[in-house]
C-alpha cells in the first residue's frame, strides 16, 4: 500500500510550506513572530511533546499555560480573556480534558484565534460555506488535502466516511461534499461495512483506535486515509496559526476602508442643528472603528458614539506612509464666523462618503464656557456636522475638564507653597518635605530633579548643608511675578480680577490673581503640541509658573507637580473619534486658545489620523481665525512641533466677509444685516477679493503651499457674485476656486471641492517655513509683522527668550486694529508685551488688550437650554 | 396516505401551542407583545401574504421594514442594525433575495434575533448541539417534530434525505441524527432513489418542487415528510417567535448570578493599595454587566473597567422583588479612619465570591482634591478594594466635572445678571431678556415660570405692564445675602474667602465670596438624592441661591439656568459600574460632603442595585463619618428620600478607636501611634466600648434596626482584646459580632462576617424614623441631639422653614468638641447658624466650624505620584 507514504509526503510538503509562509512574513515585517498559545491542564503528554517539537522544526514560537489538572471553568476562561487580548498570541490551542471545552469555553475563545475551528462560528462558517475568516478544523482540512491530491481526481466520486461522530465527522463530510465529491457514511461496527468499502472511491477512517481495514477490501486506484490525529492535526494546526499571524498582518496594511456611510436626505428649509444632528443614528463607535482598521484593543469607549483612541496606533502603523495632509483656514472673518468647520465638516463627507476616499476631520474641541454663553456651536453646522453634537459640546471625553484640574492643582499648590514657606522654618519645612518614614528619609525623584536644577549632585537628604536646604526647601516665589492663573470652564468675567487668601486660616497672604477660560490654559497649547506621553510629561514639568525674588523661573517640577499633572492627563492625551453626520471619521483633540495659544487641534490626532487614511487618504484640519494669524500659526507652530507638510490650504471665503473687506457696513452679532449684504453689490465683493482675499492667498503662498478657495455659499448669495468671487480667487494664484453647499446639501454640496482638492494635493508643494529657530526673536516677529501683516516695521519692548514664537493679533483684522478691514497697510505694529509659555514651547507677543475670559451676556443662551425628563433629549441647544 | 393529515394535524397542534404559550406570556407580564420584524426588499409576495394571515391567527405582531427592490448591503446592514437594538423586537426574518443575504449581513443580524437559525454562530451551536441559546431553521425544527411524534417510534431507524443542499440539509441530518436516528442520503436524480427509499423507515423530501414520490415505493408503516417551506417554515418562525420573546423575559427574571469571580493570591506582607489594584486584571465591564443581568443597551461604557448604567433598568425590573438593604457606618473614628469602606468592600467580597449571593457595594465617588493632597483612597484598601482604584480616585465618568460646571453656570449667572441689572434700563433689560426673533418675541418656558411665580398669568410679552416688566426683569438680588459659592475639585485653601470682580470691566461691582470642594456643592446633594432625571431637574430649579433686596428667595430657575444644568448633569445621573478585587460589582455615585450634606452615597445606585441583587441579594451601602452622625443622615434623610428601609447594620469598631474613646492619648496622622495602641491593653478596649460602642448599638437600635459589630483587625491586636469587643458588643444587644480580615484575605477574611449578615438580615426588621417631617424645625434638632448625641438640650436661633433636616457635628466626636471622646453627655449643644439646602431638600445646623474647602499640607502626596510614560502606570497614588 502507497497510502501511508503519501501521508508522510504531504506532511512533508506542508512543513516545508509551513515554514516558507513564515520566513516570507519575516521578509516583509522582521518583527513577526507566529506565535502558539497552548492553554493545557496538567503536564505536557506525548502527543503534546511530538506537536512541540514540530513546531520548532517549523519554526514557530509556543507558549504554554499550565492550569492544574483540577482547574474549573472560570479558570479556564479567565486564561482564554488574557490570551485572547495579547496581540501577540495568532492561535490558542486548548488542551484540556474533552469535558471541559464546554459551551462558555468555547463562546470565550475569540474565533479569529480558534486555529483548531472549534467554537461555535467557526463551524458555522465552515458549513456556510465562509471560509475567509474563520478556521477549518485541521484534521477536517488535512483529509481534504488528502484527498485533493490522490492520483486519480475525486470529483464526483464517492467518498465513505466510516467512524467518527458529531461535529468533526459534520465538518469532514461537508468539505468533502464542498469539494464536489459524494459521502456515504457507515459506522466501524456496520455489517455491510466490507462491501460499502469495496464500492467506494475512497475511504476515510476517523476514530480509528485499534480498527483496521484490509488491504484486500479495499478497490485497486482507491484512496485510503486513516486519521492520526497527533500528526496531522499537528501540522494543519500550525498551518492555521501562520495564517492567522499573516491576516493579522494582512489586517493592518493600507487599505481603501469598506466605510458604511450613514444616509442623508436633506430637508428645505435647513432644520436647527440639533433637530439635523438628532434626527441621524450615528454608528455604534466601535462599528465605525473597525470600518477605518482600529483594532479593538485600540479603542476606550465613552458611551456609544465616542471613544478615546489608544497612541500605540502610531507604533503600530509605523511603516505606514501618511495621507495628505489638507489645511482649511479662512479669510478675515466677521463677527457672525464664515463657517470653516462647516467646509471642514462638508468636505470630508464628499471625499469619504461621495469619492470613497479614505479620510478624516481633526477638530479643536471647543470650549464649554460658550455653549451657555453667545450660540454658536462648534460641531459645524447644517448637513455638515459632528454628531451627537450635543456631546461634541459638552463633557466629550472630559479633557478640558482633566486640563482644569491639572491647572488648579499647580495653582493651589503655587498658594499654598508660599503659604507654608512664609510661616515655618528651613528645618521645618525640610522636615516635612523630605519625612522619615519608618526611619528612612529620602527624596522623591521629583525632589532630585530639583536638586539638580540646583546644582546639587546629592542623593541622602542628611548630607545637604544648610544652605543647600535653603535653596532646596525655598522656592521664594515673588507674588507679583507669578504668571499661572486659575481657570474655569465656565464664562465667568467676575473672575477676571481677584482676590485670594482672605480667609483669616491664610494668615494674611492676599495677593490679586485672575481665573482664565480653562482652554487658554498653556497645559491646553501643550496637549495641542504633544507628541507623546513622555513629551507631554516633560512640556509640563518645564511650564514656567512665575518668577522667585532672585528672578529665578520657578517650574511645575519645583513645585513637586509634574508627575501629578501627568497623572491627570494621561487618559486626555488619547484623540477621541466621533463620527459625521455621514458616518465619515472625525477626531476631535485640543483646542487651545487661539488669542494667547496656536489656535489649533492636536497634533497626534493629525498624525494618527494620517496613518489611518493611509497612502491615498486624506486628514483635512483647520487652523483658527483668518489665514493670517491661524495659519501662520499652524505653519510656523504646529508644523514645526509635528515636522508634518501640508499639501494644500483651502481657504474658506463668504460673499458677506468678502463685502465687509470691500467696504460694507459694520456686521455685528445679533443685529439685522444692512441691506449690501442680502442684495447683489458686485463692486463690494470685488473690493474684499482685491484686498483680503488677495492677501490671504498670497501668505499661503509665501509658505510654498497652493490654495483651494472654497466659496461657502449663503441663501443670499447670488450667482454673479459667486463667479466674481472664483474668477478673482484664481487670478490671484488659487489653484481653483469653487462654491460649495454641504450646509443645505452635506457632502454631496462639496463634491466639486473635494475633487478640486484631490487634484491640488496630487501636485507637488514646496513647503518652507518663514523664519529659522536660530533667528533672534525681534528678527522672528519683525519677519511676521512684515511678510505677514504688512506692517512697516515693529516697536516692542521685549523680555523673552525662548525657541518659537506665536503672533496674537485681533482675529478680525490683518492688523491690530479690530475696525480696519481689507488688508491694511503702512503701520507701525506695537508689541504691548511678551509673554512665554515655556512648557508648550512658544512666546508670545500681546498686541492690544485680549480677553482670556469670555463674560455672559444679559440673554445667555442657556435660557432657550432645556432636557425632557423623559426622551432625555436637548432641546435649544444651537 | 395519511400523511398529508399529519402534516395538517401537527400546524394545528402548533398554532395552538404557541397561542397558548403567548397568552401564558401575556398573563405574568402584560405589557409583553411578542413582535416579528420582516425585512423585505419591495412588495409583500403571496408567501409573505399567507405568513402575515397565519401570524394574526397567533396573536403575533408583526412590523415590515419594506426596503426598495434595489436596496444594496448597507441599506440592509443599517436596518438591521437598528433592529438589532431594538428591545421591543424579538425576532427578525429577512425576506430578501437570496444573493443579498450575504456573510456581512449573516454576521450582522444578532443570533438572537436570528429565528431563522441561518447566522453562522446559530448554525455553529446546532452542530455542536448548544441549543440552549440559538435558534435551528425552522424547516428543521419542523421535519424533526414530525418524525418524532411519527406512529411508531424511529430512534435507531434509518431516515432517508432526499434533495436538498448545503447548510439546510447538514442542519436537518444533523438534528436526525442527534434524535438517534441514521441518516441515508439521496438525490432526486439517483438512479437508485426507489429502492432506497423502499428501504427506509422514514422518508424526508427536501426542495420538492415538481417532484413526487409514488404511494406505491412506501414501506407500509414508514413516514414520508414533504416540506412545504411557506406554510411550515412560517410557523416554526413564529415558535421562535415566542421563544426568543420568552427568553427575553426569562433573562430579566431574578436568578443567582453566575459571577466569574477573579482569584486573589492574598501575599504578606500586603503591598501597597496600587500594587495590588494593578495586580489584579479587571474583567472587561461588559462582562460584568452581563453576569449580573444588564442589557447591553443598558450599559454606556467609559473604557473597559467601568461604565455608567442607564436608569431605564428600574423600569424593566419594576416587578423584581428588592434584595437586602445593608448599612455599614462605623463608632466615632480616630483621624485614621476605621475601614468603613474596606469593610464594605470586603464584605461584598465575601458574599459574592465565596458565599455565592448576588450582592452589590454602592460606594461614594471621592472628591479628587484630597487625593493630591493628603494620603488615603476610598476604594477600600490591602485585598478589599474596588479596582482600577487609580480610574476609581481620578476623574472616574466624569461627574463631578459636571457638578463643578454646572455649579459655577449659576454662580457665572449670578454675577453677570447683577452687573447687568445694575447697567441696564428695565426696557433695556426687557429688550434683551426677550427678543424679537425674526420679527417675533416670546417667553422661553424658563422664563414663563418665572412669571408664574410672580403671579403674572400672561404669556404675550406685549402685554406685561411697566411694573411687571420691572418685577420680571429685576432679580435684584442682595449681594450680602448670596448663599452660592463657586466650587472646584482641588484643595485651594485660598479660594476660601476671595473678592471678585475686580477688573474694570465689572464696573465696581465687587463683592466677597468664595469656592467650596466641589463635592460640598448642594448639586452634589441633589444628585445623591434624586430618584429619577426629572426629580434631578426640579431640585436644581428649585434650588436657592440667595435673597432679594425685598427679602424674596432667588432659585435656580430665577436665573434661567436650570434647563442647562440639567443638560449638564444628564449623564451624572447614571451610576458607575466597577468591580472589586473579586470580580464583583460595584456602584460608585456621588459623594455629598458630609460636614455639610447627609455624605451618603446615591439614592438611584442603591435603588438599581437592589433590582440587580433581586429578592435573595444583598446591597451594601456606607454612611459617612461615624454611626452618630452618618447612619443618622442616612436613616433620616436619604431613607426617607428613597422609601428604601435598612435590613441590617453593619457597625465597624477597632481595637484603635476604642482605645481612644477608652482614654487612650490622643492619635493623629502623620506621628507615630502611642504604645497603649500597639501593646495589649484591655482596660482602654473596655472602656472604649462601654461608652462609644454601646451608644452607636443604642442609637441604631433607636431606629429599630438589628446590629452586626464588625471589628476590622489590625496587626498589632491580640485575640484576647478582639475577644473582648466582641463579647461587650454582644452583651450591648448586638445580633452578633465579629473580627474581620479582609484588609489581609480578601473576601475569604469577612465569610464569617457575611454569614452572620445573612442571618441577621434573615430576621423581621422593625424600622422607625426618629420624628415626622411635620414637626417644628426646633423639634426636629432637639429631638436628634437628645436622643443621638446625648445631650440635654440645644440652644438656636433659627431662620429656616423646610421639610427635612440635616446634622453637621464633627464627625470626631458625639458632641460638637472634637477632643471629647467616648459618649459625652450633660452639654448644651449650640447651633452657630441653620442653612437651607432647598433643592436639596434638607436644612443644616452648623455647630462648631465647618472647612468646605481643605487646604494642601506642606508635602502634599502629589510628590510621590508619578506616570511611567512608557508603561503607562502610575507610581505612588496611595
Amino acid at each position: 500500500m502507497g497510502i501511508s507514504n503519501q501521508v508522510v509526503f504531504s506532511c512533508r510538503k506542508v512543513v516545508q510550506s509551513t515554514r516558507e509562509a513564515i520566513v516570507t512574513l519575516q521578509k516583509r515585517n522582521p518583527a513577526i513572530q507566529p506565535l502558539l498559545a497552548i492553554l493545557q491542564a496538567g503536564e505536557d503528554d506525548s502527543m503534546l511533546e511530538i506537536n512541540k517539537k514540530m513546531a520548532v522544526k517549523i519554526g514557530l514560537n509556543i507558549t504554554q499555560i499550565c492550569l492544574a489538572k483540577e482547574c474549573n471553568e472560570d479558570d479556564i476562561v479567565e486564561e482564554l480573556l488574557k490570551l485572547n487580548d495579547d496581540p501577540k498570541v495568532h492561535g490558542i490551542y486548548l488542551h484540556l480534558p474533552r469535558g471541559s471545552i464546554t459551551s462558555r469555553v468555547l463562546n470565550t475563545l475569540k474565533p479569529e484565534k480558534d486555529i483548531e475551528g472549534i467554537s461555535d462560528l467557526n463551524m458555522g462558517r465552515l458549513i456556510r460555506g465562509d471560509l475567509s475568516k474563520g478556521f477549518v478544523p485541521p484534521l477536517a482540512s488535512a483529509v481534504l488535502d488528502l484527498l485533493e491530491n490522490h492520483d486519480a481526481p475525486l470529483e464526483g466520486k464517492t467518498v465513505l466516511l466510516v467512524g467518527g461522530e458529531g461535529p468533526l465527522q459534520l465538518a469532514v463530510q461537508c468539505l468533502i461534499e464542498r469539494s464536489g465529491m459524494v459521502t456515504l457514511k457507515s459506522h466501524w461496527s456496520s455489517k455491510t461495512l466490507q462491501a460499502q468499502v469495496m464500492q467506494a472511491d475512497a475511504v476515510v477512517l476517523l476514530d480509528v483506535g485499534n480498527m483496521y481495514v484490509p488491504p484486500t477490501w479495499i478497490r485497486p486506484g482507491a484512496a485510503i486515509i486513516y486519521s492520526k490525529p497527533a500528526l496531522e492535526k499537528g501540522i494543519a494546526l500550525y498551518i492555521n496559526v501562520v495564517r492567522s499571524c499573516s491576516r493579522w498582518l494582512k489586517g493592518q496594511e493600507y487599505r481603501p476602508w469598506h466605510l458604511r456611510s450613514l444616509k442623508l436626505q436633506p430637508l428645505t428649509p435647513v432644520p436647527s442643528d440639533l433637530e439635523i444632528s438628532r434626527a441621524q443614528i450615528p454608528k455604534p463607535v466601535d462599528q465605525l472603528a473597525e470600518e477605518i482598521g482600529l483594532l479593538p484593543e485600540e479603542l476606550e469607549a465613552y458611551g456609544r458614539s465616542k471613544a478615546k483612541v489608544r497612541l500605540s496606533v502610531l507604533e503600530r502603523l509605523q511603516s505606514q506612509p501618511n495621507g495628505k495632509y489638507i489645511l482649511v483656514a479662512g479669510i478675515t472673518p466677521t463677527p457672525l464666523g464664515e463657517g470653516k468647520s462647516t467646509v471642514t465638516v462638508g468636505l470630508v463627507q464628499a471625499l469619504s462618503a461621495h469619492l470613497k476616499l479614505n479620510s478624516f476631520a481633526c477638530l479643536r474641541q471647543p470650549s464649554q464656557g460658550p455653549t451657555f454663553g453667545v450660540k454658536g456651536g462648534a460641531a459645524g453646522g447644517g448637513y455638515a456636522q459632528v454628531i451627537p453634537m450635543e456631546e461634541f459640546n459638552l463633557h466629550l471625553t472630559g479633557d478640558i475638564h482633566a486640563i482644569t484640574a491639572a491647572n488648579n492643582l499647580v495653582a493651589a499648590a503655587i498658594d499654598a507653597r508660599m503659604l507654608h514657606e512664609a510661616t515655618q522654618s528651613d528645618k521645618a519645612l525640610f522636615n516635612r518635605l523630605v519625612p522619615s518614614v519608618n526611619g528612612v528619609r529620602k527624596f522623591s525623584p521629583i525632589q532630585i530633579s530639583r536638586l539638580q536644577r540646583l546644582g546639587i549632585r546629592k542623593t541622602d537628604p542628611a548630607s545637604l548643608t544648610p544652605e543647600e536646604i535653603n535653596a532646596f526647601v525655598r522656592l521664594d516665589l515673588d507674588p507679583s511675578k507669578i504668571t499661572w492663573q486659575r481657570v474655569v470652564d465656565t464664562n465667568d468675567r467676575f473672575l477676571r480680577k481677584i482676590t485670594v487668601g482672605q480667609a483669616s486660616s491664610e494668615k494674611g497672604q492676599i495677593r490679586e490673581t485672575g481665573f482664565d477660560i480653562a482652554v487658554a490654559s498653556e497645559i491646553m497649547a501643550i496637549l495641542a503640541l504633544a507628541d507623546s506621553l513622555e513629551d507631554m510629561k516633560n512640556r509640563l514639568a518645564r511650564m514656567v509658573v512665575g518668577t522667585s525674588c532672585s528672578g529665578q523661573p520657578i517650574t511645575a517640577e519645583d513645585l513637586g507637580v509634574s508627575g501629578a499633572l501627568a497623572v491627570l492627563m494621561k487618559d486626555a492625551i488619547k484623540p477621541t473619534l466621533m463620527q459625521t453626520l455621514e458616518g465619515t471619521p472625525v477626531f476631535v483633540h485640543a483646542g487651545p486658545f487661539a488669542n494667547i495659544a496656536h489656535g489649533n487641534s492636536s497634533v497626534l490626532a493629525d498624525k494618527l489620523a494620517l496613518k489611518l487614511v493611509g497612502q491615498d487618504g486624506f486628514v483635512v484640519t483647520e487652523a483658527g481665525f483668518g489665514a493670517d494669524i491661524g495659519m501662520e500659526k499652524f505653519f510656523n507652530i504646529k508644523c514645526r512641533a509635528s515636522g508634518l507638510r501640508p499639501s494644500v490650504v483651502v481657504l474658506v471665503a463668504t460673499v458677506r466677509a468678502l463685502k465687509m473687506h470691500g467696504g460694507g457696513p459694520n456686521v455685528s452679532a445679533g443685529a439685522p444685516l444692512p441691506r449690501e449684504y442680502t442684495d447683489e453689490n458686485l463692486s463690494l465683493v470685488a473690493g474684499g477679493c482685491c484686498s483680503n482675499l488677495k492677501k490671504q492667498i498670497q501668505i499661503a503662498h509665501l509658505f510654498g503651499v497652493p490654495v483651494v478657495v472654497a466659496v461657502n455659499v449663503f441663501k443670499t448669495d447670488t450667482q454673479a457674485e459667486i463667479d466674481l468671487v472664483c474668477q478673482i480667487a484664481k487670478d490671484c494664484g488659487a489653484s481653483d476656486a469653487l462654491p460649495c453647499n454641504h450646509w443645505a446639501q452635506g457632502g454631496r454640496g462639496s463634491s466639486e471641492l473635494a475633487q478640486a482638492v484631490k487634484e491640488a494635493a496630487s501636485k507637488p508643494s514646496d513647503f518652507q517655513f518663514l523664519y529659522n529657530t536660530e533667528m533672534p526673536i525681534v528678527e522672528k516677529i519683525r519677519t511676521i509683522a512684515q511678510r505677514v501683516y504688512g506692517a512697516d516695521d515693529i516697536e516692542l519692548s521685549p523680555e523673552a527668550k525662548s525657541h518659537n514664537n506665536c503672533f496674537s493679533f485681533t482675529h478680525l483684522s490683518l492688523s491690530h486694529m479690530p475696525d480696519k478691514k481689507g488688508a491694511p497697510t503702512g503701520f507701525v505694529l506695537p508689541i504691548r508685551d511678551v509673554r512665554a509659555s515655556i512648557g508648550a514651547g512658544f512666546i508670545y507677543p500681546l498686541v492690544g488688550t485680549m480677553s482670556t475670559m469670555p463674560g455672559l451676556p444679559t440673554r445667555p443662551c442657556f435660557y432657550d437650554i432645556d432636557l425632557d425628563p423623559v426622551t432625555e433629549e436637548i432641546t435649544g441647544l444651537f
